[in-house]
């Protein structure tokens, strides 16, 4: 099984990721805040890549019922409903709602992968779900590092350093690229102290700045959840195994 | 002092470099190859970007007094005189000569970061001088990975931190990005042993199995060179200290 990590989105174009297995993570925050809306009972996350987008689609699709999330430089975005910290995202808010994500890093990263053959989305909350999933797969794999404004972060490239070393522990041999290894190292070099290492980093403490304590708290939690959420034709929804 | 580090040439574009200090690293082998034909003597290296350019350039400047040196895949172009091996550019062959360098890696990185106020070449045989040059210097600074086919690559990366590490322990406070911090990490899950590192990443393996072996056993010697090499209007000579 070979797996291969993009550091940033830019290392690739889209049409690099025709029929490929793909894994986007942006732990602060829009891969931890879709794992949190799926995991709270929304019906569907849909990525875009522009703000403009995101407010075309929420006129006209999905019969209006949507809730606009999203943000800028980390701030919620005037006149969308919701920002981008993962512990906005509760039950009695988006319980069945339709959510047009609009992020810096992450959902653009997934609209970039969005020719993938199969498309999941991962953040240290659902960490030990998706390495399963993975594994069941048994396809060769890309990882995809959201990063920062294109540029490498720290946050993304341990999470998937963990992704790998929790697929090796399970006794999987893995046939690891340049980025990969490098990704084990750094994980390796941060083991269990995760918000720890979110508080150094560069987003983590941007966002410690504007206020967001909290979400580097939540986004830090390994496998709290085990959603495994699955993009395909626009929309993130969980993945449900089908009945045999 | 801020250094930020580019683990690809692809996480930013042309008019990201304007006005900036930068160091290109090209390990394996571009960024090896400018130290030791400026080492040996030759005139000056100018860096191309498309191999049609290379032939432009022979062809119409520099008196045609130039010998034309790159490869594709790591293997020498038809018509070229040489290849990219730095052990090929030895004194009696290169000396006072103008070199034209198309690398699939190395070249075009240097090319893409051209509007840099301060544009250094950086490998691990010249990094005690580059490390040195820097400190003088005391500017904020870019470091380029220019990594494999766009992607991040080990060995530019560990170069990169073995850098970093030479500047800090000459008691000189650095500010880091989340990449400069990687870098550091990788540069220490490896240390002294440079050689063995080359022999397990990607390019490495690729070029001990087109038979150049001995170019990695180069190309790990630490500090071997003191020239610095500066681009500056299109051509690359060594840094020479004006005299006051």
């Amino acid at each position: 099984m070979k797996i291969h990590v993009l550091l940033s989105p830019l290392n690739a174009d889209e049409i690099y990721f025709t029929g490929k297995t793909t894994v986007v993570i942006d732990v602060l925050r829009a891969t931890s805040t879709i794992v949190s809306a799926l995991e709270n009972g929304a019906r569907e996350i849909i990525p875009v890549n522009t703000v403009e987008f995101a407010m075309k689609v929420s006129g006209t699709s999905f019969g209006g019922q949507t809730l606009l999330a999203g943000e800028r430089n980390a701030v919620k975005i005037d006149g969308f409903a919701m920002g981008n910290s993962p512990l906005e995202f509760k039950p009695e808010v988006i319980s069945g709602k339709s959510i047009i994500l609009y992020t810096t890093n992450g959902s653009k990263a997934i609209v970039k992968s969005k020719f993938s053959e199969n498309l999941f989305v991962a953040s240290f909350n659902n960490l030990t779900a998706i390495a399963r999933h993975l594994l069941n797969l048994g396809e060769d794999t890309v990882i995809v590092c959201s990063g920062m404004n294109g540029m490498f972060c720290m946050e993304d490239s341990v999470c998937a350093g963990m992704l790998l070393d929790e697929m090796i522990q399970s006794h999987q041999s893995l046939e690891l690229t340049d980025s990969g290894k490098a990704c084990l190292v750094l994980y390796e070099n941060v083991r269990s102290d995760i918000h720890a290492m979110l508080k150094k980093t560069e987003h983590g403490r941007l966002l410690e700045d504007k206020g967001f304590s909290e979400d580097l708290l939540h986004c830090a939690k390994v496998g709290i959840s085990d959603v495994v959420p699955v993009y395909s034709t626009g929309v993130i929804k969980p993945f449900v195994k089908e009945e045999v």
